[in-house]
């Protein structure tokens, strides 16, 4: 089991995860589609069996994997449960679990949000958690300050992939800014003077395009998914974060995932995703 | 128990129950300091008593409830155990149920999530939820197919009342339009045609002010957070919504929480303010 660093920030843990292991996160995404094509029911049953085998497989290769809350609610309680399980046996073996919530809410209702997901006392504690900023950054305070008293992370979602979310994520504040350019701007604000890199994040897609996005002064983690399956490549990481890219994590799900049951089949196919994003640590 | 119309849209369902029982939605917000002051413990058990006593109270008197999944989900699946509880007691005891989840997301995540809370075979069966449109209101698509094979709703958040949300949602569009106002426009196309009331709404806050919106289009449900101890009043709502007002639900919390555990206090507590609302539906 690697030392990732247990006990400093987020951004520490994750610089050297990705200094470790490589720069690669993997999805957990098990849809429906995955676990028939596994030989698994659709059921909690086929979902425990489903997400343990990615963990026991992964978590000690990969820096970070990535848990899809989704497709656990999908399941009611019981698929929390499996997530609980998920996401502590991600930890135990050595990944980071950034766990994908997309919450988002204010007041009292985020401070819920946060102390479900972050902080030591966290009922499902992940290292960092996914957040949406439609309700502004700043509503997101009770999630930053949870996860800096947990050593934990929060990546605010930026400028997505899917075409439907253009139009919001670039239009413009009253200051002329993007939408998804105010996002980068405050997170930055709040990972001024961190070293070796801040650790709130953000999340921008791999096939963004040219987004006229400023990248440089985030001083954080980019969560990147969307590579592989869905279309994103190598060239398109390289070419949208340029001198960002030693704090870039991609993420992968269905080009590694779609690999198992085998254990040994989806190392392999982790490893060499792993080997593709090798030049953003060189 | 009153009969809100089972079987039929979520609108004409909705449209039944204010008339049937006046405008207002109790918000379910069991944070740690209401569980306190009602004399529970703050831990799951303490959320069950305090969640099952607002749904035996008021679901038999009020048009809707609406349970916050945060206080839910911050204690892990045992409050979402809780919490499927919670939205079945309400709607089996009549009142139409909002859960407020605020998700969005894309592609087969976002069909994961309407699996979990819409449709026949929901996983948490609500009449209706609350979604979050930073990833474009298309993205939502998943949802609101899955809301109208099960005869249920979707609240898109549009123009929220925290001082945090103003830059982004008002934020202009190529086309000139506030990101706000497109929301509405948007959700509004998908209740084209439809009577008396679209199934699709959207969440408007009780004090934005002059906020330019043009409202008359939706042809659905506004859900309406804040009013009460938050500071919304009633000529707030008279004020916003003007010649929309019979779809207007205001949702309140502390202001009918507060009042508890006595029952018949809270019921009194949720009488005095559909009173107040009554002018709505005059």
């Amino acid at each position: 089991m690697t030392d990732l660093g247990a006990g400093s920030s987020f951004g520490a843990r994750l610089d050297a995860a990705l200094t470790a292991r490589g720069s690669l996160c993997v999805g957990i995404d098990p849809h429906p589609g995955l676990l028939t094509a596994w030989g698994l029911p659709v059921d909690v049953s086929g979902l425990e069996r489903f997400a343990l085998t990615v963990v026991s497989a992964l978590a000690g290769e990969v820096a970070a994997l990535k848990p899809q809350s989704a497709f656990f609610e999908r399941f009611g309680s019981a698929g929390i449960a499996v997530l609980e399980r998920t996401v502590a046996a991600g930890r135990e073996l050595g990944a980071l679990v950034v766990l994908d919530v997309k919450r988002g809410d204010i007041g009292s209702t985020m401070d819920a949000y946060a102390a479900a997901y972050l902080g030591p006392a966290a009922a499902v504690a992940a290292d960092a958690i996914t957040v949406s900023p439609y309700l502004g950054v700043g509503a997101l305070n009770p999630a930053f300050a949870a996860a800096s008293a947990g050593g934990q992370g929060v990546f605010v979602l930026a400028r997505t992939s899917n075409p439907e979310g253009v139009p919001l994520q670039q239009a413009r504040l009253a200051d002329g800014r993007a939408v998804a350019q105010a996002v980068v701007d405050e997170v930055g604000a709040r990972n001024a003077g961190a070293a070796p890199l801040g650790s709130f994040g953000v999340v921008v897609g791999a096939t963004i395009g040219a987004s006229g996005l400023d990248l440089a002064g985030l001083n954080g983690p980019f969560l990147v998914p969307g590579v592989g399956a869905q279309g994103g490549t190598a060239d398109d990481v390289r070419r949208i974060f340029g001198g960002a890219r030693r704090a870039v994590l991609p993420a992968t799900s269905r080009e590694v995932l779609g690999r198992g049951p085998d254990v040994t089949a989806l190392r392999g196919a982790a490893r060499r995703k792993v080997e593709e994003f090798a030049f953003l640590r060189a």
